[in-house]
């Protein structure tokens, strides 16, 4: 009879190091005797930094956490020899993802409708709202902790603090700033560096700052877009993840755009996050490697 | 026996003013006693600025230079009454357009191919360069003018205005900078305002000024563009007339951006330019109305 | 003291009918007589059919119910005259709309969060579904009717019969098929004609019939699509009102294809009924005419 | 002193085969170890089919017709493990290009283009049309041979003949049909199999066979595009490389249908015939694997 740990399980591993000959060599040499078959695998050599990029999707015979834990004590020799940066995980085990909102919605909500229908393979830690929970009429909170927390001038330190005790007693993993409409403190920022994305609702760098499409408006573009990246201390100037724009008409208001916008917003930022989620995305600087599907 | 005046002939009516009551209907209540049917017509109330906006494409029985004669004469109470600025044309009588080019050829050979084909209903007064003829080995200029006039620094005043004479001489309706790298003076600006067209390598307002693409890949941008606008004396701000974008990856290198990019630009300017010709581009302040095809 | 009375009202006003000159004129005048104040018009002449198509979106002060009335009377004269089918409505008052859906839900979804976040202005008569309520857990229903009409070949007849008794009884102007996996009957869909739309998870022409995302893999596209379109008898053939696609590669599967489709799908059928809602599409024979926002 | 042999040279390298663990180790192995440093490396597994792809780009040191000599002699002990149909080739190397064209002559000029600027690395060994030189005004054919090979019904077995007779003895690697307006044979198509492009007009699998813009007016669909794919004996249905669309209205007459196509057309076929130049095209039965840029 087949025992689970006969199954075979999916695993993702991400490198990151600088580039010299021989580096797929080892790695898929150690995997073809680690009992590895590869499903996926894209590499980038970096010309101008010099590093080298690798994911890899893979399938071993065995129980997961024993393989993972004799993997990672094997792999240990490669990774120093090469200098690498690297993470290896089950392909299903799901990540803790906290997602923080404010009055708007619909990034939110259709980051549930994703994660209800499988299409984002995460656990939902917790749903953080500047806003009370009577502002999201009609979104289905049942079996997710809300939490609100207000935050003024005078009280954002207090409500960074309780934000972060949050993000540890949960485990969270990643932070996604769902048309969060509060900046980040340089600390926050830090302790959350390369897993807080957050979605800015411009085609950055165009429209930094606020408002983004009445900006857009006033310069009569033709095209509006979102962005979505790496939060760091330098507003809006993070490592960009996934972008994209639509067309518009000199009939549009800024009502109109904003309409439009929000079903850029939403695709952009649940494409950003499933890329993140399923180890496409490597940080190479103040820019992003992402191996699309 | 039909002779050439009984022929139907389509016309083009642009209008702007202030908005009130009656102008639509006074516009087609006359332009249907002057014996016109209307094939095409887009209104635009700006309700910001205020302003109206119409375009209007209509067939009418007659000899051109008389019909329009008659038309001017009898328009003008109607004009006058609603403060109009407008303009009316044959539809198909060519306007006369001067390309100005570096050392980039892409867009010129674009216009040349979409000129000979009959796309851009057009005549070609001259091509003006800044590099010599020998420059554009491979490019068909049989029964064009060519006209070389280097710049620098000291020498920018006189070329400008030889240039400026020649746009004179040959009644040049549009003068079109396809990739024609030198930056105008305020004053030939100025005498060209609304009817010369610039291509610009970056999706506006990203990435002004000079080496555009290289600025998006130091960005990690995962889209890139090219914007069409009418040239003012403030530099990448004129008033815009079409953009587009196309998706690139980690993977493109700032040669790689150049050549996708050369794609973008020529489709971008040659949809500004036939829009341009076509009269569906009217100024609007800073921002243009685009009544699309 | 303003009573509502005196609030100006937006109207919209559609005509269709065969061509000739001076109907702009006619039915501007008229407008303008009565005291309407243009403020969007779209015009088409179909060459082709010779038939004439208009949009005019007005203000008029003045209560709704009168001035629609009176407006209605004085039409006719003209509208007889030029032989118009046309349609006359206040814009902001909601069309009643019924969504019937099967198991994928994504579309209906995505159109209730629309309607609650005020994008598209209907009011809800009823979601009619072939399978049970629990089949949508996470979707809040609060303040809508729920039907629970199952089919078989067997009871397809009796079914259609409470389907038609349910559009009457909640006077229900627009039927929304999203992702409802029956084919209606012939004499359903003849009842329905103008004001049923469906979604058909194909870029139509290509793939009608069954499982279109699998016949997309096998035939190995690199563009998949969606088509929203008037139901008529003849299957998948109906007069298309809005399309969408999206790039895929030979590493998606026919699970990727059929996940990134819900996107498309979802926006392409929220586009096309908020062009219906707003008076924008146009019947024209076996195509539509769409005045695009 | 450095010697022209002691330059990097580019080499691409393309398998496909029965998938099974090992490949990728054996082969990033054996290349570690013939000197070669990995660049960029794509892996496919079509679990539908069971059969591995793979590209690699790589450097190594030596002078070219030396190392890919030894390569070759190396390599077989693992292609013939592995049951492997390979290729390899100096990137830089130019494959030998031969392009057909009828009347209409955007592509052809297009690939001119683009071969002059440098990018699309290839020769072209003949222009061959089936209307005589004139037909091309405008067009600068100096340094390449022109073939003027008409064809009726009568003539067509004795022109196919000719063509191959040319194909042979002007060693041309890839067969571009620019718009060539005739059936192959199945007997020359077999001849050509997988290095025969054509572009079609329409977004294939819709508007097969002739008059696709036409088709595609009648049925009043909302985007048109263009498919370029390998020719078979099975009109149409060829393997498809690529494909791409744009928006049309219910404005747009065949003709400007037509128009609009021919900027689809120019830019699908240029991608694929640099998707083929790269070795990033590799047939899987009546598929591709397309590795992108």
């Amino acid at each position: 009879m087949a025992s689970p740990s006969s199954l075979q399980t999916q695993f993702v591993l991400t490198i990151a190091c600088p580039d010299r000959p021989g580096i797929v060599a080892a790695v898929t040499t150690f995997l073809f005797e680690a009992g590895g078959n590869i499903l996926e695998a894209q590499q980038f050599d970096d010309l101008q930094s010099k590093r080298f990029f690798m994911r890899v999707v893979f399938t071993a015979v065995g129980e997961t956490d024993g393989y993972l834990d004799r993997f990672r004590t094997d792999f240990l020799a490669i990774a120093e020899t090469f200098g690498m940066d690297w993470t290896l995980r089950d392909r299903l085990e799901k990540r803790r993802v906290m997602i923080l909102v404010s009055k708007f919605d619909h990034c939110m909500v259709d980051l549930l409708y994703r994660w209800r229908n499988g299409e984002l393979p995460m656990d939902i830690t917790a749903i953080v709202a500047n806003h009370p929970r009577e502002t999201y009429a009609g979104v289905d909170f049942s079996g997710l902790r809300f939490h609100h927390l207000p935050v003024t001038k005078q009280t954002k330190m207090e409500q960074e603090t309780e934000l972060w005790d949050l993000v540890r007693e949960t485990k969270t993993d990643l932070v996604v700033l769902a048309r969060y409409m509060q900046v980040l403190s340089d600390g926050l920022t830090a302790k959350l560096n390369g897993r807080c994305i957050n979605i800015h609702h411009s085609f950055l760098p165009g429209f930094k700052g606020a408002k983004p499409y009445h900006q857009a408006y006033e310069r009569g573009v033709k095209l509006i877009g979102a962005t979505a990246h790496y939060v760091t201390s330098d507003l809006d100037e993070g490592p960009i993840i996934e972008q994209d724009v639509e067309r518009i008409s000199h009939g549009d208001t800024p009502d109109d755009l904003v309409r439009k916008g929000r079903d850029i917003e939403r695709r952009v930022l649940a494409r950003a996050v499933r890329f993140h989620l399923d180890g496409r995305v490597i940080l190479n600087g103040g820019k992003t490697v992402v191996f699309t599907e």
